[in-house]
């Protein structure tokens, strides 16, 4: 029998904190009655601080992330319209697959595993379209699947150096809340993201920033849809409500993950993040391992995927830690299936808990057959930890 | 301030049961883990139970019910393909509006307010269309804006006069898991369901029974999809997992509703429903008032919408009730807007509660000006729920 | 299988509000944490304000009232101590019987039940009493056996009258934070309260107002305690710590019911529980019934005994409340076994609730054989209610 | 502002697993139910197991487990009673101070801390006493202050040796649920347990396990007594009921709990208890540091004490941790304050959160200035958790 917690260290869902938890015990409501807005208005209002954005607004939906990619393209293009991507992992993949399945006309960008977007050849082919067939282009802000964080604020100098006016479509599902995100100021058209990263909820909700010129684009934009509609939500949402039934117990739980945000303050809960997963990255160069991630600028600090050596399957470490120590690590997904196993540190999380998930893996990397030296990778966290603490702390005083 | 129990009489969400909103509360878990299965396989068995069927299948969508009903067309039907709907309130109009958004040639037979599916002039254009253009049949089993149940078994009768192989489509989200519905038996294709119902549960998740007819006519369906798209759902859920993240503590509330449903038995379950229901319907007639449903074969036995006297407004009513008794009651929408109010009467449910609802009710109509005699409805349903309780008793022993 | 809300007409333990419910599902914390007076000491603040006492102090025991009944006793009193008491009903036998117990040479008077305090026999008594061998002089503010009321104030004016200087000992476990009680300004030396009644919280934590002449007696008090020892609650507690592990997850649901209370307003909190019980009243007499409460200045605010024809036994009632409609009423506690039923209305309570109750008290009369008028009762809490409820809002709105 | 969980590794209160928090958050419910005895019934039953009686029984109190303590005295002795007892720490030394402020006459045998119950100096005193003069000899099985384990069936040879008949009391609140005791076997009359250590659940709920001879003597023994007394619980416990309004929340926990001890077994879980301490001991060999307790025959596997360098002061270690990494380490009482901290290791746990803690603690240490070597008590806790892990599941397997 599983004793004690289940120490859960998958890139999303996160761990939730109490007070969410506490707060989302709630009994049913009615989505209808006349102060419901109090509840909800200040969530829209909330959710434009985090994703940085003044001029736009945020839709949300009752569904996962996957439902906003969705909701971001058939409300703003076209069947047919041509959009430049790039796929460097699962996530990036399960996009370029779904706008492709949907219809789109998709230059899509292959790059390596362990890389995020590229800038140069968006550049490249940016330029070139001088008759801005391009409609839209599309780039994974942090790649789950391969601990990869791209430069968002790039693309928009890519875009802006071309005069190419396309729109600019970020998936930030696992960034959003975690990692710096500016939507206003990098122009960012459609910005998802999802309940269960850094907001720190349960699956179920999903937000989409939405700026000024794609809700203009939406008005004229023919690919069908209704559940997701833009229309629908705008007609009721300003006064606090929605076209069907929502999900209010997330709406509880997101009125105090907020607050939570908003108390730490968002460059704090960045910072934090940085901290926590360079313990993480020290842990992995003590054991001697590499991240997927191909370059030290890619690092995402909300995931690190860890290649194992040749030798071991990474499936077996997962599973020895899930069997023996009860731990989730993420798995390899697709074409890194039993080549890297993957720590989430996003969300609510501490010091203690990193040095948790790590401590775990050194025992579940020696199940598997690889012979890392016990208290190695901690060590290096530990060393990291105290000596970036004070520095921590001063900062967040200084909030 | 307000103090105790906030009433909840709204046709959904519904109240949710003590043990349903202790296994929701749940930390995270990880959806790839190796045994997530036997929490979600057993769920999908339960819900074919309650669906009633056993050659087809159901999905679970991270979704309000109008989800579901968009996956019910994107995956089956194609731009253009011919439909027979009816309107006869907001809910069934608003799938027909999805219909015609979606790219349907809805072909609409306007009922009245009150009434509901008309066989008979389904049955005249379905043995009219010789050439079966018509490539499905919707028909909404209970229309939660005016409470009137339809004749679903009818609906499968006059395809058969008729001869026609058009699918049959049935939005059963306010009716699954309440009032009797028989999937396979009835030949229904496309089953829609919602969590906030009879499931008892919060809203975020919606069910779709779907028959094998329907997955076959999926896989040559050109409208375009993807986040309600049966193929990737498929793909992984018969091991129990799903394309995207879903909403865990949803799963984990739903195994407790269905467990709550196979004790008590599902047409117990059925039976509660009528025999509360019935109690709110003698009260509305000592009331000297009228249900919006126009004849017996109508009422719905999970939700009452009740005409008032045209001297006042409804929505008096219902903001009485909510300010001074801490009570909420249904609003009338559209076009029965201020001339009904909604008294839901399903899922977790008992005579002491529809008792609240009705004393409550009388107060709020005498605040809205009808001078309805205190206690009358009450008194009406007391003695009627006292004279059926013994059957009811023997009833549930007998199971 | 019994379905919907457990209908709890208890007179304690009492119907927990929502946001109580959620403060107390907490994980465990350290009670010797650094910043664990942060939550305690505002507690103690809180409940003096309850208690009305600016000079006295409150004391926490993890124990039941029963519990704090004996506190207040063993750290006061000496072996063989003279005291004062009446007994008119089951707790304020209990607390006689304990006295006894205890070694007190206890002089009783008994009372019928359904009366209370006689503050004429008191005057003789303490007047008598030339040579001030009373020590103390004990009073049950409210006996929540026969729901009936007494009045404190008057024993205090009674023992200034007789000029006498024995202490007042108070039960107010039914009373205090739902009736009227003024520990100073009456010179209430030990006033008894518990978490399960108007205090809406899960029993387990007593609370003991202890008046400064109480505190100095305590320290020459010979009786042998140590359990409930005041000196080494004292030693700890102005630093918001306590002498061994406390229920901290009441005290978070401590620190919520005393902000309830207080946004309430404990003069609201009064005039609610008023007026919720003189509906109650009302209905009883509209049964052609009558209290226990042998005198309006008897009433009890927050529990009604309600006294059946002598045909049927009460418990008969009782007993199809329960079995037959989910309803749990108070049964009568000893020498009213079978002869009364009761209906707590103290706590977090709304006009729905009372109403509840009243309608499934006349189906459960009728089922044991009593042929009240079904609605009579109900009809005369709702025109009750109606009529004063726009001077309870104007009250509110006042504060 | 701390983010993530706060580390909880005091010994007692524990952390609560998820399935017993869910099943305390309920509302509540009629005390006097005449089904109320199907929860507690198998209650009583379910700790008889736990604390290894057949013939004995169990009592459940309302009160922290220092009330137990008081209820085993006063039910059983008799004032100016002649008892033995041994001090070595601050648990026992506050049961001998309330033994004496109780009015016993106790001859105390003053050891060591770090030191257990004196077996050899007992059998000299018992040996002595050939008047059997002494009533009852106390022992605490597990003093938590110095992380000492004592050896109870030895106390019981010593008596059987001597031919005493004095009764046999034994502290097993930290040990009881997770320790081997053996109620019967071992001839122990009184045995104290409570809540918020094995048993896994908040404080507020004390156990008292009861010889029949102690039964028997309770009957004669004439110390003051009420709300502790056994014969106001023996009258109506046997029904399921209690003498006074009981924490009814902590039942329903206790029911998942006493479900969790039996699903692992409760061998397992005394293995379980030794393998998780047994890894906290190995890296506090590996720090160059020892524990308060002075021989192996004296470790504790529920509580560890460290002593720590005579240049720090330990109050700095807990410090550093509560204030910078959010964990709760259990501090020096009394004599070894500053001189050891202590990690709690009982109740639900596991190797992650062993691991939890002690890298926190080596952070901790040298915040507070003691260079241990980063990841060293790490490494060896791991080692030993890896090499013992396969014969725990094989053990496990087999029951």
């Amino acid at each position: 029998m599983k004793t004690g917690f289940t120490h859960l260290f998958i890139p999303g869902p996160t761990n939730i904190p109490e007070d969410v938890r506490q707060s989302m015990n709630v009994p049913m409501q009615d989505m209808r009655a006349p102060d419901f807005g109090d509840l909800t208005k200040p969530l829209f209002a909330g959710l434009k601080r985090v994703f940085k954005t003044k001029t736009g607004r945020v839709f949300m939906y009752p569904s996962s992330g996957t439902g906003a990619w969705e909701a971001a393209i058939t409300n703003t293009l076209n069947p047919g319209d041509k959009v430049l991507m790039s796929r460097f992992g699962q996530f990036s993949h399960l996009w370029v697959d779904m706008a492709e399945r949907l219809g789109l006309d998709v230059h899509v960008i292959e790059c390596e595993w362990g890389t995020g977007v590229p800038l140069e050849e968006y550049a490249k082919v940016l330029e070139a379209d001088k008759a801005h067939k391009i409609k839209a282009v599309f780039a994974t802000q942090n790649e789950t699947a391969t601990g990869v964080s791209s430069d968002i604020a790039g693309v928009r100098r890519v875009l802006d150096a071309a005069g190419h006016p396309a729109m600019l479509f970020v998936d930030g599902v696992s960034s959003i809340g975690s990692i710096d995100f500016r939507m206003d100021e990098w122009g960012v058209d459609l910005a998802v993201a999802g309940s269960q990263k850094g907001f720190m909820l349960p699956a179920g909700l999903s937000m989409l920033g939405v700026s000024q010129r794609a809700l203009e684009d939406s008005k004229t934009a023919t690919m069908k849809r209704c559940y997701f509609d833009f229309v629908d939500m705008m007609k009721v949402n300003d006064d606090g409500y929605f076209p069907y039934t929502p999900p209010t117990q997330l709406f509880h739980g997101l009125k105090t993950s907020l607050a939570r945000i908003e108390r730490e303050g968002l460059e704090n809960v960045f910072a934090r993040h940085y901290r926590l997963a360079e313990g993480v990255r020290r842990a992995v160069s003590a054991w001697g391992l590499r991240l997927c991630a191909a370059e030290p600028k890619w690092h995402s600090d909300t995931v690190s995927a860890i290649v194992v050596p040749e030798s071991i399957d990474a499936r077996e470490v997962i599973s020895a830690g899930y069997r023996n120590y009860n731990i989730s690590f993420g798995t390899g997904l697709s074409k890194v299936m039993g080549k890297v196993f993957r720590i989430g540190h996003l969300g609510d999380l501490n010091e203690g808990m990193c040095l948790t998930a790590l401590s775990l893996a050194e025992m579940s990397l020696r199940d598997a057959g690889y012979e890392v030296e016990l208290g190695s990778g901690v060590a290096a966290a530990q060393g990291w930890y105290r000596e970036s603490h004070e520095a921590a702390q001063l900062r967040q005083a200084a909030e």
